[in-house]
């Protein structure tokens, strides 16, 4: 190991470098849907939502009876965290706990009238949000990135098996 | 608020069904990245690392002297975890924390040698993950779908301004 120095020097004023990051699809990827998300965020905002908490709820309404284990694997987030999500639900009543008819042990979440009309007002703000930006694109555009993004999720699949 | 039903219905056991998120590019793109990443983090796992580690470190690479708060921000993480995530950095002796020239309360950071072949590595890593995707594409397709993707971060940029 080199011995290390006790300076270093600063980071360039004109913003930061992207390196080789800047290759890689998966970098873009990211970005793209880190910006696109911050815009959502901002325009629900005064919700006051946790991050995954819009996502749990519209897969809720489109899975009655869903369990938090499943919520949790398909947001791609940690059991602990889902817990905390599903409190916050039911503490606003939009979704309830029951208990699954096959397995008592197992609770499973539906949502009430009161998160359907949330949801809705919510995925409207969602279209506007991605309809500002969609605005730049033709729709022979944005059906390519569609089809490019659902071979490439195709194949992501299959190299992970 | 109508009354809680104490039994819901089990979720379908064909898997868990999109709904209205399936029309939205912000789902499509979070789901190819989720799997693209899944895919990078399984070649990795021997590593070890916590998530953001790799892009913290490619950042520190590429962009010498950068601050903490400089990562957080490009990494799209809070401070208190890139604070986790440099001292592990420092641990393994992949980067070392300086004193800023120009604001000696600020910490910058620098990659080290060793750091720098891990990195390397990586990111040979990361070439073939995404080259097995990329073999389904053309280049015609992968530049399309560059040239698409950064059209659409820049105009989600505009649109967040």
């Amino acid at each position: 190991m080199p011995a290390r120095q006790p300076v270093a020097i600063d980071a360039a004023k004109e913003g930061v470098k992207l390196g080789r990051l800047d290759d890689f699809l998966g970098f873009r990827l990211r970005r793209v849907q880190n910006s696109l998300s911050g815009n959502f965020a901002q325009a629900i905002a005064s919700y006051g939502l946790r991050s995954g908490e819009f996502t749990t709820l519209a897969l809720v309404a489109a899975n009655p009876g869903i369990s938090q284990n499943e919520l949790a694997r398909e947001v791609g987030l940690d059991k602990s965290v889902m817990v905390l999500i599903v409190d916050d639900l039911e503490k606003r009543e939009w979704a309830f706990r029951g208990r699954s008819k096959t397995d008592r042990r197992r609770h499973s979440l539906s949502i009430t009238p009161a998160g359907q009309a949330e949801l809705d007002a919510m995925f409207a703000a969602l279209e506007r949000t991605e309809g500002i930006v969609e605005q730049g694109f033709s729709r022979a555009e944005l059906n390519l990135l569609h089809e490019l993004l659902d071979r490439m999720h195709a194949l992501c699949i299959d190299a992970a098996a």
